[in-house]
């Protein structure tokens, strides 16, 4: 399929054309600048919100239960499952199947999994592709979840209109530590397994460093949700909703949403030219005078500093 | 303290100094270019091995235990504790104060957190640089812990010169997806907490793991072992330094142990190139034309490739 083809059945919604554009995105296709070109002047529409948190807290099932409030509600709802552990294999790996069940016959959900495979720049522009060929193709409201505690948790803040981060109750001490970082990008905080034992404490410590946190000057102050995603419809998952929708509202008033999506452009756009500076240095063959100049750096004939100016030269930039 | 005087001082391995540096290298300090020049001619003694695995996984504890067992051997010892969960706040995360009683009295072991404040890139420049410091300030070995699961883990693959991965009994099913990827990053493989209930079966998972990965032409077949690094000196920790040993002296025959450390030097060289271009992008005031740029981008007015191009051109490089 040629480009303007792909971009006019993405448009159209059709579920090949939109799997096939996302494996070019995952394997960075040389055909992904003519697609995205195409495809810029339909996208803008799609509500975004990013689920995000700590292996175990029930990511998946969370996130299933909010499209299928969003379905409830008439709305059309593609879920991007993205995996950032994983740069190496692609495919399935965040349980596609089992969720895939439920919507199977449904025309309104799109789901798919997608696994990083950038190594320097984290998601880099991959998720913001993805999410401009779902956005085109006319999803009302597009999930991402993405898996880790980490980088990867920042990072999708940066691409999500809305911010939900999950905990659950135990996670342990280690989960302690990046609640406090992550706090910082959450704009809806949820407990799962909340039928669970020390939910309550769990509940305690996220509020006491809500109110500790000083978001600076933005108003917003995280509401935290508890829920049990897992039992029937989804214990919680209307709250969850009405305060997923209040955020919506709030960056409106304040706005804030048109911000977000800036940044998010800002961020693929650098991604891009990153890149493009990075496969000129010799991406991944890393032939040339990256290798010959990283051999004299190794081996303390040089300094970092003065191997990059070298470099700088090269790709036609004076040094600072 | 001047730059060149600091770089004496870190030589004569002044612990003022070397905290001193590390804070530098934390902030991106503009000093850090002629202070990693001087350091230059000093580096290349030091054994690097990276410590990481999931949250809960005792990874702390097995530090310290690692740490013990090398000054037992009779070499010195520099911990580094990389939180790349945290890139908003600075400082001891990782339990510093309770290992530094340990080590307290004894010269021969440097413990330091270090927060990991690069958004694009990940680890970056950041932990190359306070290994730089830390090697050139004669530590032996360098145990680099780096918390969370995904790319981070990732990451400190491409620093050490051997990397351990630490996994648990009874860590969830979100936990196995991530092991897939992380074993290829995996040169000795741990089961700590192998008194726990479960630590059978996740060796043997791991071992079916192992089995199944083709590491294509790298002949080492990475060791499991296990390990109770909470008790007494460490059970398994001998076991554990012995294989660490045995991945050295593989390299060393393979003419790996250059090989890796070319790559960390081509790592360090790239991110310092890729950042200058960053920050010559406006890369955290955003402002200028990036700016303006990112607001067509996000109104669907033009495309992110195009918008690169602009910013291509105006880095005085031509569009490819």
């Amino acid at each position: 399929m040629q480009a303007p083809q792909l971009v006019e059945r993405i448009r159209g919604g059709d579920r090949r054309a939109l799997a096939r554009a996302l494996t070019l995105v995952e394997n960075g296709s040389g055909e992904l600048r003519e697609i995205m070109a195409g495809l810029a002047p339909y996208t803008g529409r799609s509500r975004v919100v990013g689920l995000t948190g700590p292996p175990g807290v029930g990511k998946s099932t969370t996130t299933n239960a909010v499209a299928r409030a969003a379905r409830v509600r008439g709305l059309t709802v593609a879920v991007l499952a993205v995996d950032p552990s994983s740069p190496f294999t692609g495919g399935a790996l965040l349980g596609d199947r089992v969720r895939m069940q439920e919507h199977a016959t449904d025309p309104g959900v799109f789901i798919r999994s997608m696994a990083n495979r950038g190594h320097l720049g984290g998601l880099s522009w991959a998720t913001p592709h993805a999410l401009r060929v779902l956005d085109a193709a006319g999803f009302d409201m597009i999930l991402v979840e993405t898996m880790g505690v980490g980088q990867a948790e920042v990072d999708i803040a940066g691409q999500a209109d809305t911010t939900v981060v999950l905990y659950a109750p135990g996670m342990g001490d280690s989960v302690q530590a990046a609640k406090a970082g992550v706090l910082e990008i959450a704009d809806v905080l949820v407990v799962n397994k909340a039928d669970r034992d020390g939910a309550r404490a769990t509940l305690r410590e996220l509020r006491q460093m809500v109110a500790m946190k000083d978001r600076g000057d933005r108003e917003w102050k995280p509401p935290i949700v508890m829920t049990v995603a897992s039992e029937g419809e989804g214990e919680g998952i209307d709250e969850l909703w009405d305060r997923m929708e209040q955020h919506l509202a709030h960056l409106e008033a304040e706005g804030g949403l048109l911000a977000r999506r800036r940044a998010r452009a800002r961020d693929e756009v650098r991604a891009i030219v990153l890149d493009t500076l990075r496969s000129r240095m010799g991406g991944t063959g890393d032939a040339g005078d990256l290798d010959a100049l990283a051999r004299e750096v190794a081996e303390g004939g040089r300094d970092p500093y003065s191997a990059a100016e070298v470099l700088l030269k090269e790709l036609g930039t004076a040094p600072r």
